[in-house]
């Protein structure tokens, strides 16, 4: 079996997370309890915060705990319903802006705060992938509350101009004397590129623990300090109120230590990822009928995460390609697995100006710290037979 | 080391647990993936739903898999949310209706609630802790667009008459033609209590995983098949697109198998717990100036679950006897673990109409279902003890 879904969900660091289980199920405690068993649970929460704050740059008190990527990113954007309590709302409407390029947690809900009156603008990308800053400034007003733009793209590998685009608000924002939060969905860079939120200028940003091989159903959003949206949900006092409910403290001791894993060896991994991620190039460009998306991505390789590869080999549907790699023990993807079964996963593609058809046939091949060479000579040898075979049949 | 707060968390059913992040683990892909890693995954999660709508006499699809009793609790009260995207909503308020006496992710998202615009009605019980159907009912009108009361309080342990307002509602709508959804928080009663949420009428019920021994950080919000309210939270498909956000696949297994093996000694546990609760409250009544709240629970014990026992020292501060219980070994708490570093921890009682002095000399004694007579006796001991030793120095 080859695992090559790694952006789906990464392999998980299994001792890691049984470590974190039997922590937690031996101090099973409510951390808002104030006896010896809650306490201890607390600490281990606290603990574990502080170690991530210290991976992140971040205070231990920017760090909010949720249930994954899709919370953190619906939690931020959906914090702008708070205008609504504004009586004189409809008559002075918000903007929020996102990419045409975002999860699915980011976009639908930006959709979404359109029908409850917001003003929602779509900036999408070339067929580079890679958002043009200036195309988010040219919609920037004095009325906009939220800007989202994510940092390496979950189909394509683009990586977007986080920081020119920090820069450009953070410069708006003291010109106009007004208040826009900028966020970023981190998933997909967490672990795997530098990723300290202070440096890059941004206000909020998610990222997940089961994509550095931590558990499913933990994610972080931060918050820059001083920061005080208005989240939706609301209930207990745990983290200081503004993610109520009973800690899920397995996945945060989980998250930790996969954090902390990840990092320890993330420059490392990316240099031998980077390798790999050329062979994948090159074993594509030799396959009849290939198309890489974005098509440049050859030539510019140091604009995309070489943990995801895009490529295309139309007419023949990706689906097939999934399955038929399946039939051999080898797993990739057609691209967003929360939308695998649904037409809207070609959204990112077109919104790039991909053609549908070439949408339609598109695979992604998403790499790990724990890829090998072996895992993707196989793999490309596959594809390549895989390939040539549907082609006959068609 | 005794521990009595099962009702802030049960001990956790450790096998059952470590069995389901074996498997989580083993079959680690994203379940919304079409290979064959994906597809294993989405097959557990399928089976863990169907086990679970069995022992809930409901319909597997009718169950969305949620991160908590607070995420489930919060994402039914704030559908109502969707009304706001009616431009004459201002003119035309909606009306909530919840009890004073829930727990903090229904009451607060219902305060909250009424900063949006919509008309919250707060519903307090007596000093029974028990609300009367009658004033509801007389608060119901044709905008009332969510109902929410609660089946077991988890301060008192109360039973909540939701069967009678249910039909009451039935009954309301019947005659105006409108719809209200009636939603009840069952986590303290699921596991413990005969909880079929058809058979009792309600629209929507929430449970937890971690209140029956599974792990922290899953939940279940049952919604009545054909009841479509718009959720806030919007991302990919999963949980046919209500609960969007890869799944916790171990998460939703332990709570299945959890579940499951509560549902197994229900009624055997229950038998026997009320035994122990009626040791409590005979202790309690021999210790110096307890007051039991309510007051009438000796002689009305069918009215209150045996699970929670509430009971009150005045002027000792209940912080006071849980700190010296947990000195000797003994786990109790104040009251809700959500809010026991706060004083809004004092609102379920006040809104009882208890006063402030004897809310705040308040201790819960919660017990669960490998609690053991033993066990009550010792604590009792203790605390009669504690409770001696502390009036003499006050």
């Amino acid at each position: 079996m080859i695992y090559l879904d790694w952006a789906a969900t990464a392999v998980p660091r299994s001792d890691l997370i049984g470590e974190a289980n039997r922590l937690a199920l031996q101090h099973y405690g409510n951390p808002s309890s104030i006896h010896a068993h809650g306490i201890v649970a607390e600490n281990l929460i606290r603990k574990a915060r502080e170690e991530l704050s210290l991976l992140l740059k971040c205070k231990p008190s920017e760090l909010i705990f949720t249930s994954g990527g899709t919370e953190a990113n619906n939690k931020i954007l959906n914090s702008v319903l708070r205008f609504l309590q504004n009586p004189r709302f409809k008559s002075n409407p918000k903007k929020i802006i996102v990419t045409g390029i975002e999860h699915p947690s980011v976009y639908n809900p930006a959709l979404n705060l359109a029908r409850y009156g917001f003003e929602t603008e779509i900036i999408n990308p070339g067929k580079s992938g890679i958002i043009e800053t200036k195309n988010i400034e040219e919609k920037l007003t004095n009325d906009t509350v939220l800007v989202s733009a994510m940092l390496i793209n979950n189909e394509t590998g683009a990586i977007q101009p986080v920081k020119k685009i920090s820069c450009m608000i953070a410069a708006y924002k003291k010109n106009s004397g007004r208040r826009t939060i900028f966020h970023t969905d981190a998933v997909q860079a967490f672990g795997k590129v530098p990723f300290h939120p202070h440096e890059l200028g941004v206000d909020a940003a998610t990222i997940s623990a089961h994509k550095v091989g931590g558990p499913k159903g933990t994610g972080v959003l931060f918050l820059r300090e001083n920061l005080l949206p208005e989240f939706i949900y609301s209930g207990g006092d745990q983290e200081l109120g503004r993610r109520p409910g009973t800690e899920n403290v397995a996945g945060i001791l989980g998250m930790q230590l996969a954090a902390s894993a990840q990092a320890a060896s993330s420059q490392a991994d990316h240099t031998r990822i980077s390798a790999l991620a050329d062979l994948v190039l090159e074993s594509l460009s030799r396959i009849e009928g290939s198309i890489l998306i974005p098509s440049t991505r050859m030539e510019k390789r140091d604009d995309y995460s070489p943990y995801i590869i895009k490529a295309s080999f139309p007419p023949i549907p990706g689906e097939v390609i999934v399955r038929a790699l399946d039939e051999q023990g080898i797993m990739i993807s057609t691209g967003s697995a929360c939308h695998a079964r649904s037409e809207k996963r070609l959204r990112v593609l077109e919104n790039m100006g991909i053609k549908r058809e070439a949408a339609k046939s598109s695979i992604r091949i998403s790499l790990g710290h724990s890829t090998t060479e072996a895992e993707i000579n196989r793999t490309m040898q596959v594809l390549d037979r895989v390939i040539s075979g549907l082609r006959k049949t068609m």
